[in-house]
Parts: structure tokens; sequence; C-alpha cells
């Protein structure tokens, strides 16, 4: 899409959460028309200063728009945002362009993609990794999956939003699948550590010792340096994504398996770890207090 | 240790595998005063032109010297050279100390600290991370536990060696636990890849995308460059790390877990999974063709 | 309730499969005023012969009736029947019992409960283990949970299907935890078979030995008798209960889990062979295919 | 072998705890010329009264003994008592039998197999399911394998006392196979039942519910009605087996798969509940208390 084609992208953008927020911030920034709607309509007002339209309801957002973003928190919320009566399938225009740039489960992108091709829509689902600042800044990894030409046509606002697209083929649910297993790995990541920081704390080596060693050699990545600095700290009360919500993450990945027969022991062990923190009460800390659930499977609390 | 002490250093050096050599020929390079021993004597012909003088038995290899160095590839072979009738115990002086690098379990740890500390003399456990190349070039890592002022009279080794010294404390185990730990959480990281692969392989996905998302993102590290590459080639002839290896190492951390009390179901599941590849006749692959036995298990081989 | 109280028990009866027909066939022939109503009629016709009302709609089963029993296939359905326009809640008299009979989840269950008491009607879960000739000879054992005095009036019903109630308690969930555990178990006594036979066939033992053992040992009860035969003769295409079903039913004892946060790693492990053996085409066969599916893991098949 | 063969039987038996003496106590009893010998002599003492002959050392036991029966604690005991110096395998005449009654891993057995043949001997594997009551009534149940002819020759010690024995086939690891596949198969529906009567638990059922809905149905059997009893009555001082024996039974299952590839997830699974068990201090509890690591890991406890 040349800068022509991009002035005639009208879009509509329903979910103003920090994160989509953060979003269509920066799209309005750099000049995109933009409408946009959230069930509590207080949310809209800082982006309303700053330009954009505030929608009284999805028909309304989704009216004259050639291009609707979602994001939103799960796979309820879209169901009902997009499939519900008056929905987004009922007021988009044939021929325009949802991006689902939530995390969602693959069977909720495979009803929205049937719902969307009856309705003479297109869906591309592109969920973003990153926080909201890297969304402020441009620097998002945008997971993109969708009719070839529609990606395409979409790549104008996945260039402002972030720092590089990773094209995951034609079926929509590619995105969900590559979205899913990045953050099934962090558990995973999560999970081995807690097993080896009890490990080790049983040998009366300090957790540090091994931070350090993993750190500074074959994992010296974000993920280890985050959560392992966290897991040495026991700052569980520093939520960046908060157990329960890592047992819906990995009840999705745990879908993904299943719908397409992909059987994942170690999803399953980690969602066994979950439910058992979730049992003790953490459910509403940093899902890296899994590794205090394998202390006190230990015995170490 | 000052110059001085150092070249007070009278070393012993037993076990002439690639590590062995690459460890022993940078300390000779060091001026360190070296008398090397190998079971099959003729790996030891270039450190002899180098300078070694080779024994030509433990007891030989032991006799004056203050420090004793073994690099042995198992638990059976440091048992052996160690607690054998005319070994290290009974060949080393009092006083003097045996620094342990291979990579051994917390069992034979104990067992040779206990055999040692009888004999009169100190146990460093001090086992290495990196590959020979990282020992010539004095980048390893080093892992090193034991007696306080032991580690600190090894450290002239240690740092012609390594890039650092990682303490892990009093216990020469806490080394054997980190080392471990070290190898699970690479064998787990490898396990929870080869399930993410053979996920997107099945919404069709090309492996690749997913590789780029993670070692571009929260897993820009070694282990999952290295691995990743290896599991989105199938180049599992390639080998770095055999299976049988593999399964040699998880059970060493599921021993270790054992002996102290630590339930380490992602070792577990890790160990089922090397299991099921040998029993394909993926043995003597590298340890990454796990995600090959996940992709069997996944109908997709 | 005595035989009075019985006689004026108006019985409405919704799903007329293999089951539902032969407890409705039984509560007929002893007495019981009963309606019937199949989404497809015609599976009502020989209840009708024996003297049933056949009732036009879900509103038509209720008219009338104090008494509603479900025996439908899965979640959706009791969802649909009970919950959907026009259906059991809105039909049902205030004070009358709606006794839902087939497997159930614990969250359907809860919902139907909630939406019941909204109603001013009493719900009683009681589902049932036996199959459906078992049903006919009034042999079942029926697991009942609910208020008391509502579980109390349905025991006429109870005694004329089956030969024992298991009273659950006050909440009808638990007659479903109940239901569930149990086809847990023996989900896992065919898995742990399976993995028990793979390993005597590795040693060269054949599987009748191991059959004979088990038993006519510690072990000799219908589960083993039934499934270890079915093992020992690979006879998986003689579906007693298929793994597609199996899958739902261990997805329904994880959500249980969940729902009171339990960690389930045997019934973990059970969903991961499962979709393994359905990843392999084994879908349709009896449940005790994941048998096979563990022979595949051991390079066996 | 007839009568007149049986009486020309002359067999050494070594290792008299409880369930050495209750079978050597049958024998003397059943005229079967005995030599018996025990670590601890004081053991012997009651059988001495009885008849048998008490031997001073291992190869007094075996002088002029066509069968030595073993039946000792583990596999140190076992390779102590065979393969050490003036051991069996030193002490036995060529063409003598011996009966490895014990509960013994694969590995072992097999190191026994191939010494003994050396030594020009045979083994036969035969190890016992049941009580010491049984043995003392002629009741157990006795798993054997190794040469025909030889578990042939054997078969008169059976007759006395076992009611059974299961034929495991020539190679004698296939007796140990089966044996330790039972403790296995009780080991997993103790877990089982563990996760059963948390999850049952938490739905407000009373354990008694679930304990009589599976006894008396599916699972009417010796496994259950005992090891479901224990459960519900928290009986966990009752030891019956301990945590720690059960942890060293399900090792050697593990190791059995290991040695011929074959993944046991439900025995990795069980395993890491017996060390969390441990690890709160619960190994000398009978190894029913499993179930209260479950509930542990359920927040119940």
């Amino acid at each position: 899409m040349n800068a022509a084609m991009e002035h005639r992208m009208k879009i509509g953008f329903i979910g103003l959460g920090r994160m989509g927020t953060a979003i269509a911030g920066r799209l309005l920034r750099h000049g995109f028309d933009l409408a946009v709607y959230n069930r509590t309509p207080e949310k809209a007002a800082d982006l309303a200063k700053a330009g954009a339209r505030v929608a009284t309801s999805i028909a309304d957002v989704c009216g004259g728009r050639n291009v609707v973003i979602t994001m939103l928190a799960d796979d309820a919320a879209i169901d009902a945002v997009v499939l519900g009566q008056g929905g987004v399938r009922d007021s988009l225009a044939a021929g325009a362009i949802h991006i689902a740039m939530g995390t969602h489960g693959v069977d909720a992108i495979r009803a929205l993609d049937a719902a969307h091709r009856q309705g003479g829509q297109q869906l591309v689902a592109a969920p973003v990794l990153g926080r909201p600042d890297a969304a402020e800044a441009g620097q998002l990894g945008i997971v993109a999956a969708g009719p070839a030409e529609a990606v395409a046509a979409c790549q104008p606002v996945f260039d402002v939003i972030g720092k590089r697209t990773f094209k995951a083929g034609d079926g929509a649910a590619g995105a969900a699948a590559i979205k899913l297993s990045n953050n099934f790995l962090l558990g995973c990541c999560i999970e081995a550590m807690g097993e080896a920081f009890s490990l080790v704390r049983k040998y009366g080596v300090a957790p540090e010792v091994l931070y350090d060693v993993l750190t500074e050699g074959l994992f010296a990545a974000p993920a280890y340096k985050v959560y392992g600095r966290l897991i040495v700290d026991e700052a569980y009360d520093k939520v960046g994504f908060a157990t329960l919500l890592g047992l819906k993450d990995i009840n999705l990945v745990l879908a993904a398996g299943q719908a397409e027969r992909v059987p994942l022991p170690s999803a399953s062990n980690l969602r066994d770890r979950l439910l058992g923190a979730i049992a003790h009460g953490d459910g509403d800390k940093d899902w890296a207090v899994v590794a205090r659930e394998q202390a006190r499977a230990s015995g170490l609390e």
C-alpha cells in the first residue's frame, strides 16, 4: 500500500485497554484516520483530544471504515464484539478487513474467520509481541496471518507500530499458534528455572549463582534475565503477568494442541503447576510464582 | 595466590579427552608445571612436546603434586580413577587438592569428597561451561565449590582457563548441582521448542517463522539460536551432544533431585521423551532430536 | 416417597439415546406416568407403544410435570435443552425437579443449578454407572446430589432403575465430580496397563502373563479384566467407549480440577496420550487404544 | 520332578527376613532338606528347631546343594551375596540352580544371570506375590522365568509355597519385569485415587462416597479396597509398604523401562509425587501417603 492508499485507510479501533490505547495513539500520531470505541467510553478521552472520533457503538465505529482493529482481552470479549448482534461482522462493509491484535485461541480465530468469510470480509490475525511502551515507540513485533493481499494491505499499520512483521501464512489461526507458542515457551522457561532454583537451594547454593551462570551463558536472553531476577528476588508481587492470566494462556496453548492433535506434555505440566500456585492463593501474583509452588512441592516453604 | 605461589603449584592432570587436552595445553602455555596421565598414553604426545611430563600411572601423576585435576567422562571413570586401589585418594599427598572438572553427579561428588577428607586431601568440584575451543581461548565459565581456601588456592588455574569463576559455596556437590541445572535447562529449552515447532507445523506455519520470533525476542540467546536452528534444519546428524549422553545427564539431574527430595517434573518429562527418541533409533543423533520424537507423537512423521 | 406419592409423580423425559430409552422403558414398565421427548421423534416410537405420551416440544414435555429427567450426550446438549429459549428452565413449573442423569461437567451443572434456582426449580444431578442393559435390569449405580429433600423425592425413580444410590451431598456438582472421578480412574487404569504391557513385551513376556497376574491378584476387578483383555487381544475395534469420547471426559475431569484448583497430573498425562492416539488416527477406536499409542512411543509398532 | 526327585533336592536358603523365614518354614514343614543362612544368625533359631541346618557362611550354605534360594531386600544385597568373593557364584556347584525370589531390578537380574552362566549354574528369577502369611499358607503367586527345564525343576518348590506359578518366559529378567509391573500398577492405582479423592473433597463430597462407588463397581479389587480405605481413613501410619520403599521400586520400574527404552510417564509422575511426600517428611509412612501429598498440592492441607 503506497502513501496514497494509506491515506485512504479509514480505521475503526475497538478495545482501549493499555495496549489498545498505546497502539491507537501511535496510529493517530502518524496521521491515520481513526474512529475509536470502548465499552466504557471514558477510556477514549485522551484519544479524542488527539484527534480520534469517538464512536458510540460497534456499528458506529465500523461505519464507513475499511479496516477495523480489535485489541480485546480474551476470546469471550472478541466473540461478543464481533459475532454478537450488531457486532463487527454485522456492521463492517464487505471487502473490509478486521485485524485482530489480541492474543486469542485458535478456535476463536477460526470461528471469526468463518464468520467474516460469510460476511464478505477478511480476517487478519495480528497478535503483537511486546508491552504497551514498545507499542508507543513503534517497537512491537507483529505476527500476521491471513489472506496474503489482506496482510499486505495492513502493512502500513504494522510499519507504524512495529519494528518487524513476522508473516505466519495464509491461515489466520497460524498467527495465534505462533503467539501462543511464544507465551508457552516463556512459561516453560519459568517452570524449568523454578525447578532448577529449588534444586540448587537444596544444595546450599545461592540462587544468584545459578542466575549468573544462566544469564551470562547459554540463556543470555530477556526471558531468563527478567523472570530469573523475579525468582531470585522472590518479587512475585511485581506483577507483569498474573498467574491466572498465565493459566488462561496455557489453556489456549493446550486447546491449540487439541484442535490439531498435538500432545504438549510441557504445557500440561506447567498447567498443573499453575493450578497448584493458584490453589495456594497465588493466582494474582506474577506467574513466576510457579517457582514458589515448586519450592513448596520440594518442602522448601 | 600470587605469582610466587603460582610457580610453586605443581599440577597432575588426568583425563586427556578433547576438553582435558585443551585445558592442559592452555595451562602449559601459561607456564604451569604439569604432569599428565591418560589411560591410553598416545593422547599425551602433543602435550609432552609442549613440555608436560607424561606419567605412567595414577600414582606417578600424583607424586609430588599439590594439585591434581581430573577431566573424566563420567562417574564410573572418576570413581575408578580416584577410589580404585592405587588411585588418586591413595596417591595424593595430604593437604593437596583434587579439582574435579568433569560433569559428575552429586552422589559421586559426595563420595569423592568423603574419601578425600579421610585421606586428608581437599576436593574442589569445578565443572566447566563451554566447549574445548573456549578452553583453548581461556574463555570457559567455571563453577567452583569446595572449602573456601581450597577454592581460592585454585584461582590461578581458573583464571588461566576461564573468563569467570562462579562460586557455588562450600559443598562440592553444589557445583555439580549448578552444572547439572544448566544442562537441565538446556534440555527443557529443546523439549519446549520441539513441542512448539510441532504445534506451529500443524497450523501450516513454517518453523522458520517461530525461530525468528523467538530468537529476535524474549529468547535471543545461544541455547535457542543453536538448538532452534538444528530443529528447523532437522540437522540431527550434526551431533554436538548425543541423545544417549543427554539421557545420562538428565538421569544425573533426577538423581540430584532425588538425593535432596526435589521432584523435577520437567526433567521427568524430558527423560521420557529422550527414551522415546532412543527407542526409535535416534540415540546417536544430537539430542535436539527430541523435537523429531515430539513430531512422531503428534503424527507428523 | 410412599406409593401414593409415587403415583402422583408425573415425569417428563428428554433424551432417548440408548441409555435414555432403557431408563424410560424401565420406568414405564414400573408404572410411572411418562411423557417423552427427543429431538428426532422417531426414537420415541417403541416407548409410545409401551404407554408413553410423546411430546412435541420441550415445553410440551415439561407441561404439568413435577419431575423432568434429562439423559443427554454432552454439556452443549443440556445447555441448549435447559437454558435455550422455551427450554426446561422456561417451561418447568416452580417447585418441580430436574434430574440430570447424563455425564456432565461441573461448570455445566453449576450453571444449570443457578438457572433453576432462579426459576424456583430444583436440580438433582444423578449420573449413572453402568450400561443400558444394566438400566433395563434396574442394576445401575446412581450418584445423586442436590438439595436433600429433592434427592429424597427422586428416590422412587432411582429405586426402579438402580441397585444403589450413592449420595454425593447437597451440591449438584458433587455428583458430577464423583462420576467424572470414576471415569478418570478407569482411564488411569488403562493408561497404566498400557505402559506395563509395553514394558513386559520388551522383556519377551507374553502380555497374557501380566493379564493373569493382575486379574488373579490385586486387580481382580472389571476395569482390569475388561480393558486388560482388550489390550491383550488388541481388539480396539470393539468400541465400548471411543477415544474421542474419552478425551471429552478427561477434559471434563481437568475442567473440574481447574474450577476448584486441583492439579491432576495423571489426567494431564492421559490427555496427552489420548491426543497422541487420535493424532495417529485412532480417535474412533476404543480408548483402550492408548495402549497402542504407548507401544508406538516405545518403538514397538 | 516327581517325589523321588524332590527328595533329592537339597536346598540352601539365604535371607531370613519375614518373607524368607515364612517360605523356608513352609518348605521345612513339607519335608525339604534345608540349610539356611542369614547375615545375622539369630534369625535362624526357629528354623533350626524346625530341622534346618544353620550354615555359617554363604559357601557353607551352598555346599552340596543343587538349589539355592535367595530372598534378599534389594539389589545391593543380592549383588553382594552372589557376586562377592566367596559368594553364591563362587560356591554353588556347576549345574545347580539359583532361585532369586526377591524383588529385583532387571539390570541386577541380568548381571546375576550372566555371572551364573559363566559359573555353569542356572538362574531362575521367581519373585513372589503376596505377604508372609500367604507364604505360610502356601498361597503365594510366583512369577518364574529362566531356562525352561530349570523352571520345571523348581516346580516342587513353587507348588509348596504358592497357589499358582505364572511362567514369564526364558529370560530371567522377564519375571522381574512382571513383578515390577504389578507394583507399578499398584502405585498408579494409589496415585490416581489420591488425585480423585482430592478432587471430590473440593466439591464437598465425603471421600467415603467415592470409595463405595469405586469398590462396588469397576474397581472391586483388593488394590482399591485396601489402599482406598487407607486414604479415606488417612491411616498412613499403618505402614504396609513404606514410601521410601515405594520410591525404590518405582526407580526399578523406571530403570527397567530405560534398559529397554520404554518411556513410562505414569511412573515418572508417581516418582515425582513420592519425592514430594518424602520432602514433606512422609518417607516412613505407608506409600498411600501420596494421597496426602496430592492434597497438599491442591491446597487442602
